[in-house]
């Protein structure tokens, strides 16, 4: 059961990153404030870098749990070599899940990291994070080192599932089936 | 003919390259600081800002080389079609220029930005740069924007690019032998 603190920590945690999303999607990224944001969330500036580092973090919380979604769909995999083609579907899975079950906070913050330049290096990170995991999932596997191949086939998984996310900023189909495309395609002669 | 204002340039500017060089891989990349690089180059810190914004600058000075080389690379290809199979010869020529024919300096920098945590986002931008470099060189052929199968070629060549880069931290092959295997491995079912 959850505490009341822990669940006025949540309030006040979403609280803080609808103000955010709110204020970016309206005045933009790079011109709001944290002072902006928490003030609009109703709390101070304070309480606002307890909860985050920077306003850059507040599109960045969930990270680690996706991260780890993405190593668990890859570890269930139904098609156990450790190449492309058996990586497409836990990764549009994982596309699906990390974008149209998400919650309408995470599509929208997803947005806004495709489509703001200031946030390009930090999305850059999350990608870098996605092919570290899968990689180190393949090595795993087989129990020794990270391998060229495992590199290389993490590589142009998360490639393909970057594509995906390119072409989703601005069509409207599945993230899942437009990753299993590019699956598809990548693996077309 | 290069004057010699010219010439004074270029050498503090290699004087300050070196320095940071030498630091970097004797005392570490986070550890040493600007005062320290201008101190053994034997110039001032004005001096260094003139040439460097910060001492991440000075690994990545030939950055803008680096993208233009592979653009004219790519547009220069026998093989014209957009796909992963005809950017193998210039990615593995731009491989094998960027680093083999290089100068040691651009080595050494190269080992450096791959082996040094802190220096990964900046990295990750260079990469992205090359992406986005080829794919606007793929659409730019065919006359028209960008579309998802120019991003997804793009990112897959830079995925066999950076697999190549991981391998050669370690070993001691030609850069470009790598690059041609890992689009191989790429390609093959």
């Amino acid at each position: 059961m959850t505490s009341l603190r822990e669940r006025n920590r949540n309030r006040t945690l979403r609280d803080i990153e609808a103000a955010a999303l709110d204020l970016f999607e309206q005045d933009g990224y790079a011109s709001t404030t944290v002072d902006q944001i928490a003030r609009r969330a109703g709390v101070s500036s304070a309480t606002f870098f307890r909860y985050f580092g920077s306003k850059e973090e507040v599109l960045f919380v969930n990270e680690q749990d996706a991260v780890d979604e993405l190593v668990a769909l890859v570890a269930a995999r139904e098609d156990r070599e450790a190449s492309l083609a058996a990586l497409s579907e836990p990764v549009a899975a994982f596309a699906h899940s990390y974008l149209n079950d998400a919650d309408a906070e995470t599509r929208r913050a997803t947005r806004l990291v495709m489509t703001t330049r200031e946030l390009e290096s930090r999305s850059m990170r999350m990608r870098l994070r996605w092919e570290h995991a899968v990689a180190r999932q393949l090595a795993e596997e087989r129990h020794r080192a990270v391998s060229g191949a495992d590199v290389l086939v993490a590589n142009l998984a998360i490639a393909c599932l970057t594509a995906a996310l390119w072409l989703w900023r601005t069509d409207q189909d599945d993230i899942g089936d437009t990753t299993r495309k590019m699956f598809a395609q990548a693996m077309s002669p």
